[in-house]
């Protein structure tokens, strides 16, 4: 509960520490070991024992100095800062290769974040299911979106339409955005977007790699 | 040229805005402003001005008060420091959708970044181009990727084979992975790792939209 009168002030870089050592600590709880130190969990994803103990102090968690965090309680605790209770519904726009893809990938993953629906303008497409996501006519975004309550949407359509399907979304309710496009795109402060920009993040181990 | 002396002192958080200030330059390069302030590549970047002088002058440059930063010197000056001369050859591991996907969107966008070849297991891909890349049997990794003198793979496989996978181009001499599979790759600390987590960036956005 605490985590919830303190969440609005994290940044976003911790929010998305937490949410990588929930990730990475899901995979550790079938294990034996109850506990993890901070050097342990800073190691596994190439970060301080500073840092992981600054985030989890920000969320009012200190560790044992003998066995370290309890990983269960770990697990709850940024839960019940990071999620809401009820999940998210989330669209995704666009369903060529990349949309495909996101779709299966989301569909294997532990979250609480739900795709509802997927849009696109393919007849083809259009009223099946693609990983088990029904498929809408673009035309029927904002409908479908106010009545699934959908408030985030992922943007995989081609570079051209990208202006204008954003458009739509935000005259649909939508409020955040993961866009793909590599399209700059230019939305109001109260909107959150996020850029999933490849070539930055290849030129980026171009530059570090010896 | 001075970019390269300083350039192995740039933290990554820098080296990725400078990729991104110059994608977006890029886009204004064609335009009638020869100029751009800071402020105003902040807004569009969701940055502070601050932010962008910092960053700036880390590679040697400083604005003009009245005029802002030149845009045809600060792309030449960004690539001078953070380009290779020569380009950099990069491999792809896995042509399921994903990889299609990225293949198709680094095609079109302007990088020194060379996708050279894509591996899989799939007879029906090897030996054919997909979006003008060669595909080879991804036993045959270890050959091409030294024949084309390959040091970073984007890994798009299926999650069950990412370890071994990553191992095997490791041995093959890879030192910069761009790690798409959502599973957690222990690397010694002389490789570059980049994940690119999709249900971190969603749970981010989730959490901070209101």
């Amino acid at each position: 509960m605490f985590g919830q009168i303190m969440n609005t002030k994290l940044p976003p870089r911790t929010v998305e520490r937490l949410s990588k050592y929930r990730r990475l600590l899901d995979k550790y709880k079938g294990l034996d070991e109850a506990h993890i130190y901070s050097h342990k969990l800073a190691g596994l994803l190439n970060l301080t024992p500073e840092q992981v103990r600054r985030d989890l102090m920000l969320i009012g968690l200190t560790g044992n100095h003998r066995k370290g965090y309890n990983i269960k309680a770990l697990i709850g605790i940024i839960g019940n800062t990071i999620d809401r209770q009820e999940g998210q519904q989330v669209a995704l726009v666009g369903i060529g290769n990349l949309g495909k893809a996101v779709l299966g990938f989301i569909r294997k993953a532990e979250t609480r974040m739900n795709i509802v629906a997927a849009f696109d303008i393919d007849r083809n497409k259009i009223n099946t299911h693609i990983a088990h996501v029904p498929c809408f006519d673009i035309q029927e975004a904002k409908q479908v979106i106010r009545e699934k309550n959908i408030r985030i949407a992922i943007l995989t359509v081609p570079p051209e339409v990208a202006v204008s399907t954003t458009t739509l979304l935000l005259q649909s309710g939508i409020r955040g955005i993961l866009n793909f496009t590599s399209v700059h795109l230019d939305v109001s402060p109260d909107i959150y977007l996020k850029d999933y920009d490849i070539i930055t993040s290849l030129e980026e181990i171009g530059f570090f790699i010896k």
